[in-house]
């Protein structure tokens, strides 16, 4: 499949100095950039950086009092959906570095405090059975509401409130998967199908061996994602990083399915 | 300098699972191991795998209901203490990948929540300087008493509490350096000043394109510290993390300044 | 049903202060006094205040670096077990104000966090079974370990750790009442049937006019229990408030059923 | 000095229920009312209960999906401004039972973790004196800045964050007198100087046998505040609660001092 996508940011901030965007679809397995096209407004300089893992790129800008951004892109999207069912867990210690860090608690997904809950409801699962439970546990149990949810928000309260945005859905469903031992970071993501359409969080679990992309809000499929970075949790991931407050003036996130070009 | 390292450690555990250790001096720049052995007592297996960033290991151990470890080393100490007032700060949109993430707050270094007291207190001040009346502030400020704080207290809570160990230590001044931005990061080291003899948490902060250790609790210094690993905040150096509650049976850790050889 | 109670503390003090103590049984409807004794170690003086609703009595200590007391008594319990199934819920506009002000979240009861819960599990019940059913949950979703809470420990934290003793049980249950309109406050008790022996935590909820004890512990019966004290939640009814660390030495609760006399 | 009140409200509410409002100057020593009207919009019903120690009154009221309320009144304020460094501290064992209470940590005052800090800061001080010194500083170190804090804000969060309007200041003053074993608590008051005009939230500390009213945002004077009511903290105290969201469609308070009549 290929999508196209348009992003317009214009923010206004209350102090100059740096910032860091995230918000290019990357260079990675299972998509290939087809056009790419990235504008800045009135900033002083900027530079790119590896994004974790080395999956994109962190854009860090260097700005007076407003950032604007114009972004485009057309990307193919060549990973198929994982068949969740049939996927085994890997065993701690055959784990290499970069799947086990994902198993640490982190400050939006605590882990450690999810253990017995998630060996009450789903102790008899594994492997990707398991993963799929939780994946569907979360979507079932939290309503999709905006303005619930702040920068703050950890999914211990998200448990409880059970109310929030994607974000949210997929601190949720970290906390539980890590909480299982199985490894899961945060994916930030470009999908058609995300209504109304924004920047949108999903989460990549590990399982046999690899990274697999899952949406515990139900919207977006793995063959339909355009990837722009992962990480622990939200702070990772975040489109835009400031150091002083930043006034949303205008954010448009246009994201379509192109007509099969055969 | 050189010095002696001898650890022992003997946990209960409550449930059998993996474990991970992170207790080895590293091979790392500043520093040469000489010699170094690591026992376990009753574990069915373990692994090795990289630290973050690279820096040390960690290992991976599947135990039944105990762990047990006889850890010994012998390491030169090769850095020099640093100079922090004579060391620049970086322009964030200069840095490496690997500083720029050190910027970002984490579980307990909510570095973002500090940025109006750093800005009051702090905001005169640059580069190594700012570093160094941040460390003497927090060394001053907090009272080191053991018992006060948990593995969920963070920067914030001991902002307020004003008690705690080296670990709230370092967490504090990396949130206060972070919201000075400037990266900053948690390293573990074993030092023969440290009293009573334990593991040690200090801060590695980046100035002038490299990273320096110091110690907020004003124990050890730079040129008598084996590094062990560095990470964002306590979660990603932990001497152990188990998935099921760990009870303490023994456990002793004893480092000693070797007489020089010369 | 006549219960005798025989409570020993010895507790060293960090700093001289004041304390406040609250473990006699109340002169309250639905019990009677028999005989009573309280005697303190090597304090000061102390001083008798009310309890909260006028129920019980704080005693203010002013010690030096010890407190001991020794409190006896025998209480007949004559109020019945409340029939929850046959009360109804009053409007919260026909409340009086110390029933209203039950209502409202408190520290460790966040009500205003539990309403979409609430609503979803227990939106279609009214009244006392709508009480009975949210006891039962709570009973049944909690596993009664020592160890796991702390002081510091909430409502919101013990829904999501699933694990908490009796002061925990009734926080979560208060907080899912308050949050589904109905009253809901905490009350410290004794009990002959509590096991490990030991001061209890139940809740009292407000229903057709008047407030009815339950344990969410299952552990003890209304019948049975001698209150103590009332208030929002664990703040109000501590056995002891110290201003400095107290360490206990000694602390020992018995409550036994005394035969009948007839 | 007499002012003159009035107050327009207009709220949405998400589902129908319950609401409590809590805005009337209170029938209290130290002030008299004139005048006095209140008018509700489309309500089913509305019941008055005593406030908080019986001063002031909660007005309950049955809503379907709007409140609107028109409040006015004219009142006279004859308490002096309290001379703080003239009062003395009573001790805690010679405290009657409604001031000793409001020596506990509540919600948003969690005094039990200020102990070490105001013991640092204010322990040479004593009394009035000490009264004045944490006020003083309070105002000091907190910048008033709107829209930082939110209904969940603590005293530890505010004392990091170090900006906030009036309810957080109150919360950090109330915070640091108890924990240094002064009763303090939370009044709500309208007084002419507040800028902008808004409900207003100051300190009752409790000295020499009695309440007195400070300011910690020093916008207003006690011998110019008309109380509406008291309590543990902003809970106690919210001008309106409701069970769903509320949406605000306008609110208006205007505050402003009569020519004298004399």
């Amino acid at each position: 499949m290929r999508i196209s996508i348009d992003v317009e940011l214009d923010y206004a901030l209350s102090e100059p100095g740096p910032a860091i965007l995230m918000l290019e679809a990357a260079g990675a397995s299972g998509q290939e950039l087809h056009r790419t096209s990235i504008d800045f407004g009135p900033v002083d300089r900027f530079a790119r950086v590896p994004g974790e893992e080395g999956i994109g790129e962190r854009i860090v800008l260097r700005a007076q009092d407003r950032i604007t951004c114009r972004y485009s892109a057309q990307v193919s999207i060549t990973r198929d959906c994982p068949d969740l069912d049939a996927l085994a867990a890997d065993e701690v210690d055959e784990m290499p570095g970069d799947a086990l860090r994902y198993l640490l608690p982190s400050r939006y997904c605590q882990a450690e405090r999810f253990t017995a809950f998630a060996n009450r409801r789903f102790g008899e699962l594994r492997g990707g059975r398991k993963v799929a439970a939780i994946r569907a546990w979360v979507e079932d149990r939290l309503d999709y509401v905006a303005g619930i949810s702040t920068p703050d928000t950890t999914a211990a309260d998200t448990f409880l409130q059970r109310q929030g945005v994607c974000r949210d859905y997929a601190h949720m469903m970290i906390a539980l998967c890590r909480a299982a031992q199985i490894p899961a970071r945060i994916a930030s993501v470009y999908a058609p199908s995300v209504n109304p359409p924004d920047f949108h969080a999903v989460v990549e679990v590990y399982l046999q061996g690899g990274w697999h992309l899952v949406d515990p809000t139900g919207m977006a499929r793995a063959d339909e994602m355009a990837l722009v970075a992962v990480g622990r949790d939200a702070t990772d991931v975040a489109f835009m990083t400031t150091m002083s407050f930043a006034h949303m003036r205008r954010q448009s996130v246009q994201v379509r399915r192109d007509a099969d070009a055969s």
